[in-house]
């Protein structure tokens, strides 16, 4: 045994304590005290101490579960990105490890720590809104732990990221409206600050210019994404104006639902006088009266993409092979219904 | 070292193969042949091969893992299960490791295979629709990992069971119509094989008996739950009765959205001729046009409670202690919207 072969059992020795006591500190278990901690720390650096022998053959024999995190669950894009990954995962022989963050920054890196713990042998995350450094998870990749980032991207770490193409998703909508002759084209769109937000808006206002049409700043409503109350109160604000719009790209589909609500409620026709469509075609969407055009995203398919590439990259990594990381960005595709098209 | 404190490398030896292989075949790996495994599986049942001593400590210390097997995770009732299962867990120190059987018995097999392996504390799973055996869940009850019933239960296997109350749900909403003057009340009902539909059939009728209303066979229509289409279909039937019913009471809410359909279709007020409430509360219930009224289910708290019932069986069965197995039977409530009630 070389000298920087320390045991739990000599940490245990020298201080004092039990050996599943070290062995619960190193691991930062609750039930153990801050000074012993502390303490525990302390001499395991002094000594050099290493991981025992069998839990390094255990992280070289890979443990096969692959950790995701995503905002939340509860959700029809996520659930379905989630059902991508479990259905690829069990064909490819890994279990998946879920943690919702709830949108908190605090939660998404208690979650990184606690998979951390289980030795996942990679992560698949969407990030939370609040997340802004990414500290968490250069760790996971300095310690040969790949990430690859899913929808919710940023441009602080370099490692593998799958979006859908939002731009292009917008773009096909608005010219859905163009085609069918509408030139009013009105845009119901939230925060800026979501990379998806700006997208959309971005695939508008190119989808208007490659048509001549003006873009006009009355014509752009900023409203809560998530609420069918804020679509509904910005299509009245719509409808306020001088000369009122005869199409509407909303960011989502549950603004589109109060968006429709607003202008059933002043006897407006849709899609006559008024042309409808959403994003993300969730189920609400062939379930409001009249069924709403949308835009579909790949979700199903981004999850199974997802743990295509991070075996890959499990794979390289092992072999310490050098991995080129790329953005995969993925299209979607135009659900015509009711609201644009009218009653066949 | 006892003569029973075989190690890997005393098989290994025998054998003529590397320690990494044995450990691989005894881990049922994909990479090892079929022969080496059926001399290592021989050689270690001789030899009455022990699993090492890090081993069994890690399981000792616990993986803090539950295993969750779900049906589907695109399902508004099952990703809230979730949600309150995985919330609750991360509060308690423990990770959720999740798994679809997409309604597949051989893939709820192969979950619960690759959870041991992933040696999980304990297991909450839902059944999927083809599931009659479970001898894999008692496998786990005789390893000493709990295993937890939720929504989808049998009587073949005695262990903790989470259920909400279908049939006091049903109950209350069909009294819901009785109480708004409503007194020929049909009832849109599925396949009665799931313990689910029954009770709901089952509170229908209890409902309509205790406020002495005739139960006709007629104004019970049988139909595929999950589809609009058919729910559309099965109002069809009603609305062609000598005499239509003026209250419908359908067992889910998309069944109820094709109903609302038939009976906008053909001219009829909702609620005023014909009254109109579902089951579940999904999303798409307040979208519909009139928003639907429903019976909304304890779906987070089911995920929750699962959560909190098997942590105290791990603990149970960790100091020994004996378990008894009770069924929770959780209450929906009703929630009032414009197909019943009409607009305020």
């Amino acid at each position: 045994m070389s000298k920087h072969n320390i045991r739990l059992k000599d940490i245990a020795e020298e201080l004092g304590i039990s050996i599943p006591s070290v062995s619960r500190a190193l691991n930062n278990k609750p039930d153990i005290g801050k000074e012993t901690k502390r303490k525990v720390f302390e001499l395991a650096k002094k000594l050099n101490y290493q991981p025992n022998q069998f839990a390094i053959n255990f992280k070289n024999q890979q443990s096969f579960i692959i950790g995701v995190i995503i905002p939340q669950i509860v959700h029809h894009f996520f659930s379905n990105v989630i059902s991508g990954i479990i259905n690829e995962a069990e064909k490819r022989g890994y279990n998946i490890m879920l943690f919702q963050s709830n949108e908190s920054f605090e939660s998404e890196l208690k979650g990184v720590e606690t998979f951390q713990k289980s030795m996942i042998d990679g992560l698949i995350i969407s990030l939370s809104d609040n997340t802004q450094k990414v500290d968490h998870l250069k760790y996971l990749q300095e310690h040969n732990v790949p990430v690859i980032l899913i929808d919710r991207i940023t441009n602080e770490i370099d490692a593998a990221k799958i979006i859908c193409d939002d731009y292009q998703g917008a773009y096909i909508a608005t010219e859905h409206l163009i085609n069918l002759g509408k030139n009013k084209i009105a845009h119901i769109t939230g925060s800026l600050t979501p990379h998806t937000t700006k997208e959309r808006l971005r695939g508008y206002e190119a989808a208007l210019k490659n048509h001549h049409l003006k873009i006009h700043e009355r014509y752009i409503k900023q409203c809560n994404l998530e609420s069918r109350e804020e679509g509904y109160k910005a299509t009245l604000a719509l409808l306020a104006e001088k000369e009122i719009p005869d199409g509407i790209f909303c960011a989502t589909d549950i603004n589109a639902v109060g968006a429709i609500e607003a202008i059933k409620e002043k006897g407006i026709k849709i899609p006559e006088d008024i042309a409808v469509i959403g994003f993300s075609d969730w189920e609400m969407a062939s379930v409001v009266d009249p069924p709403l055009s949308s835009v579909s995203q790949p979700d199903y398919e981004m999850g199974k993409k997802a743990i295509e590439l991070i075996i890959e990259e499990i794979q390289l990594t092992r072999e310490n092979k050098p991995i080129k990381y790329e953005t995969l960005v993925m299209e979607t595709s135009l659900i015509m219904r009711e609201s644009t098209i009218g009653k066949k």
